[in-house]
């Protein structure tokens, strides 16, 4: 019964289903029942920028009906035709969230930390996984020495706090764009957005973060190396003190864009399109095309947080837009 | 202290280097030194068929220097230009590899097994990964109720041994195309090959590896359900019997390629390009346009043996050729 060639087996397995016509062949084999479900493989990726090791951290991905103008300045129709040359589920949209861990010269560098727990249904478990993905990586969030937010957006920022409140990184100075801080925990500012409210909620969040950590919080400037080997880049428009990093040793460099676009299905290939999320999408559209020109001409290895996971990868010009090559994965170091 | 923004501390930064002049602040946390360098993330990554749950397991990537007419028809120089556009290192070309486990039925179906021990240096350690990044997606090899095997090349079929020539799968039934069988172990075919060392090379593999455990072999033939879900799809011109498998279940369908291509980046953006592997390129070229069209026009998801791990993607026609469109990590299942 080892030829499956046989006609009359084959004839069989057409007329009562394959299943049933091939199971003396399969019960030969009685070994345990594999079990119907597991687990995704842990979300983190390891690759190296000269001596400086980095790893992708998989915050997760919170997929969602597309909003009515989530993209302002096209129609809906445009922006769910994207979605679905994506292959993202039909009507839906689908938005990975990445930190960068840094280890430089025996530090450990988070930039940016993910949702923390301020997802909430119906994506509620897609998002927040930072500390889960951290440990499976092995790394103690004890063991974090600073963290550097890109700009203080709740998917980015709120990841600091534990699901109780306290620190998730007691022991890690907290870096902020002094723009950002700035513009986000002013009182003035705050009352003028009250009648927008995406707006009064970033501020609200802010306030809520924030409040009691204060001491804990340096300010940085643009154009700074901010850590050992990591500087950083003026990228103003999605917040006012938004910003990219360069991860620089021995001669390599890969730039950690952080929210120059969103997600690269859409903002990559249409970098004139503007993304709900934008404070000020005007500059964030200038900001995105000096960015990946850069890029593009450096040949630069960027990551994106809202890239898909491990969200490394190339940029390169492609008509009006770009595209990303992403890195082919790299089984050992 | 805390507020970067003072420019004496800046200018400091600017004039010594940043590293020493941020050093007071860094040094408030007396964290362990972060470790040099961790290991990479496992390589399995699981996504569903219906009701059926696949992982990819990687068995590596092998990188080595571009061999003189490893594209048989075209230039080295136009191959090397195809390689750089991969971002692969310069002169250089990665093969990575990636069996299927497909859990069908409560079964464990294996398709493919890597290396195994068969890569020899200077890429050794590189690739034969299988056994460890089953074990880390926590499936005992002795679970694997049925190993099927798309063609008899030893990246595809090594595994099928451990380290000390014993049975990897010590439970499983193999089941082996049969025209592939009945090619490979014809003495009168591996004569008639003395004269060509690839050809050579692969006869007495073929030999070597299934001495002996004939009778663990069953042949299948093309459209049929060779196990519940798992149809054979005739791909020839790789090998005589180079065999591609639809998975499918409640509507859903993924189309495990096999070698209709070889490295996406080479031989889908250039499907008329012959990798030197191939036993009848014409026949090759034809299967692979045969193949993609379909695959292109039904939007199918498409599973590469030697595709960038998660190897699992969407082909899309893109002028003369093709373009692989990698799946999005997706980290709840």
């Amino acid at each position: 019964m080892n030829d499956l060639n046989r006609r009359d087996l084959l004839a069989a397995a057409a007329a009562i289903g394959a299943a049933s016509a091939l199971s003396p062949l399969i019960s030969q084999q009685a070994n345990a029942a594999a079990p119907a479900t597991a687990a995704q493989a842990p979300g983190f990726y390891r690759y190296k920028v000269g001596t400086i090791e980095c790893t992708s951290i998989n915050d997760g991905a919170r997929t969602f009906p597309l909003p009515d103008k989530w993209v302002t300045n096209v129609s809906k129709d445009a922006a769910l035709a994207a979605a679905e040359a994506a292959y993202m589920p039909k009507g839906m949209v689908t938005v990975p969230f990445n930190p960068q861990l840094i280890n430089t010269g025996g530090k450990f560098v988070l930039l940016d930390c993910g949702n923390g727990v301020s997802v909430l249904e119906p994506t509620k478990g897609q998002a927040g996984r930072t500390l889960q993905n951290l440990a499976a990586a092995g790394v103690d969030p004890k063991s974090i020495d600073i963290v550097i937010m890109s700009h203080l957006h709740p998917d980015h920022t709120n990841g600091i706090r534990a699901a109780d409140g306290s620190m998730a990184f007691p022991n890690a100075q907290i870096m902020v764009p002094a723009k950002d801080w700035e513009f986000w925990m002013s009182d003035e500012n705050a009352a003028k957005a009250q009648s927008n409210e995406m707006m009064k909620g970033y501020f609200a969040n802010v306030k809520k973060i924030y409040t009691g950590i204060e001491s804990k919080v340096a300010k940085f400037d643009w154009d700074k190396e901010v850590a050992p080997g990591i500087t950083s880049i003026a990228a103003p428009g999605h917040t006012p003190g938004h910003t990219a990093f360069a991860v620089a040793s021995g001669g390599s460099k890969v730039l950690i864009q952080s929210d120059v676009t969103n997600i690269p299905e859409f903002f990559l290939r249409n970098p004139d399109w503007h993304v709900a999320y934008d404070f000020d999408p005007e500059l964030a559209q200038k900001t995105r095309h000096k960015f990946y020109d850069m890029a593009s001409a450096e040949k630069a290895t960027v990551v994106g947080f809202h890239f898909p996971f491990p969200a490394v990868g190339h940029v390169e010009r492609d008509g009006k837009g770009y595209r990303l090559i992403p890195v082919a994965f790299n089984p050992v170091l």
